[in-house]
């Protein structure tokens, strides 16, 4: 068993094949000087577009859109850059919000210009998505995108309201990650499908394949706060549990406990942070009650939803790099 | 000289006459309960956008409107409404930048309820304003607002950078608040003009009245900063001066003043913050060179800019009360 994880961990990120090519012109446009009046934009959105991210989103993007016989043209590319700005607002804003010091293995922006600056660029990249998006003239689209921002603000904020809090329930924490998470992963899957000609029931089945996909993404980015190497992560290991945050682990045993491991656990999570020995005592209960495996075999779940979703598809390129993707998910170790 | 100007502060707010119920309109969406998964979400958002603002960009669009021949629908109190949501989401991020404790006469929303919700809240009402946006379909109209989105956070970065520097110079200044302040005023205009079938010369009359109104609106803002009374204002007097913030004002001691009084003005100026005494001295400069007269001049060659570009709108009680609005601007002392 052990040594099966082992070997699954070291699976490297899919090769995305279909879409390699696509994915080094997003890459491009992302590290495009910005052309704005104010150079301190430009020089802290130039570095945090640059850094290095896995481009799941628009990775999701350029594959729905060949998956759906995307040919010609580069509305693609320019879309799924836009996906990924959206996601790289979010991450500045999220980064003050949780006061972190670590982004992709370097300093935060928060951290590097404070608090101030961030604020901006993160609303600068939120409108300059935005007038990229209006200028692909597509309402469908659009709305696809627009409404995923509201989603994710909205799982912030839910996130936000969580924190310190130890009443949890499974469906909380679920309704909480689709929206911060899935929303933005299941728009990139939709946008590609609408691009392309995609018959609705075609765009109906991507849209619901990055949903599930975004859930399993969401617990997995959770699970592995529990048991990440600090330098694969490239953000401090067991952050979460410092800020007091419930994640699925900490769910299960709220839930499957027993009374007196459950009371601990709640007297733990009344403060808002937890010092280093209650996060030890912490530690010891969710390997008692092996609850990282647990919610990764949830994932699991969500990630066999996804490749379910896509059965009304052929086998394709495309097809084969989503899927492997949704592997990838459950065993990665970054 | 003196008499005049004290009849002038006691004109109270334009009538707006022509658009009167259908601000009442805007108030009224403004102060729906938000429908959202988060119940947080509602209820700052409530907070913040049923502050006592003058809604000058919703009465401009308003206005603009009518003076172009709107007749029928509601679309022009949507936008109004989009117009001020946009302003406040701005208001909010704005407020965790200069660390304010108080907007519109009561607490800020980050002296309420933290940084890390305020962001989130800007951002929500954002995406929610954009997401109505979408729902009007019309390009050139969110094309207006997402560029003047783009314009104020530019704007917003700018005055960033120059905050604590001394060596700002008059057109910095102005390219600054034209960016922060002029470009959602001139949208608003502009927007009122599209949705009414504006020929384009009408519709670029508007669009110029807006930004020369809005760099008026600004300067007598930053200008009220060294003498409003604080009541009345809603938010401390000198505080752009405690925070370094070089306005119009100082910018005219910086370029007009004697050598000595420049220097002080450039020693005290080098440091962040101001301490009380630094503050007492600036003041008894601004005083000694009349640079709040000064400003308010030049605030009002940009309102009479203003009221010159309505030339070609032939009498109306729209166009009477755009440029009632414009006199305003001038006298109003909160």
């Amino acid at each position: 068993m052990r040594t099966e994880k082992e070997e699954a961990r070291k699976l490297s990120f899919p090769s995305l094949r279909p879409v390699r090519e696509e994915l080094a012109c997003v890459e491009e446009i992302l590290s495009e000087k910005i052309d704005t009046q104010a150079e301190l934009i430009s020089q802290v959105a130039s570095y945090v577009l640059q850094g290095k991210g896995k481009r799941i989103r628009p990775a999701l993007l350029l594959l729905s859109a060949r998956l759906c016989g995307y040919r010609n043209g580069f509305r693609h590319i320019r879309l799924a850059s836009i996906g990924e700005s959206l996601h790289v607002a979010a991450l500045i804003h999220d980064d003050i919000i949780d006061n972190s010091h670590l982004r992709r293995g370097r300093p935060s922006a928060n951290s590097r210009w404070g608090n101030g600056l961030s604020v901006l660029v993160g609303d600068y990249l939120y409108s300059r998505s935005l007038k990229y998006l209006i200028d692909e003239e597509d309402l469908e689209v659009m709305r696809a995108f627009a409404e995923a921002m509201m989603r994710m603000v909205e799982g912030e904020v839910m996130e936000h309201e969580m924190a310190g809090r130890v009443n949890i329930s499974y469906q909380d924490y679920m309704k909480m990650i689709t929206h911060k998470t899935a929303s933005l992963f299941s728009a990139c899957c939709q946008v590609g499908a609408l691009i392309s000609g995609a018959s609705p029931d075609q765009a109906e089945a991507l849209t619901r394949f990055g949903l599930s996909l975004g859930v399993a993404f969401q617990i997995m980015d959770d699970a592995l706060d529990f048991v990440a190497e600090e330098g694969k992560l490239g953000k401090p290991v067991g952050k979460d549990l410092a800020e007091g945050r419930i994640t699925l682990p900490l769910i299960h045993i709220l839930e499957k406990g027993s009374r007196s491991d459950r009371a601990l656990l709640k007297r733990h999570a009344s403060g808002v942070r937890w010092d280093e020995q209650q996060v030890a005592e912490i530690l010891s209960l969710v390997e008692k009650y092996q609850a990282v495996d647990w919610a990764k075999g949830i994932a699991g779940e969500y990630a066999e939803k996804a490749k379910g979703s896509l059965s009304m598809f052929p086998a394709s390129e495309p097809k084969d790099s989503l899927l492997e993707l949704a592997d990838y998910i459950l065993v990665r170790d970054r």
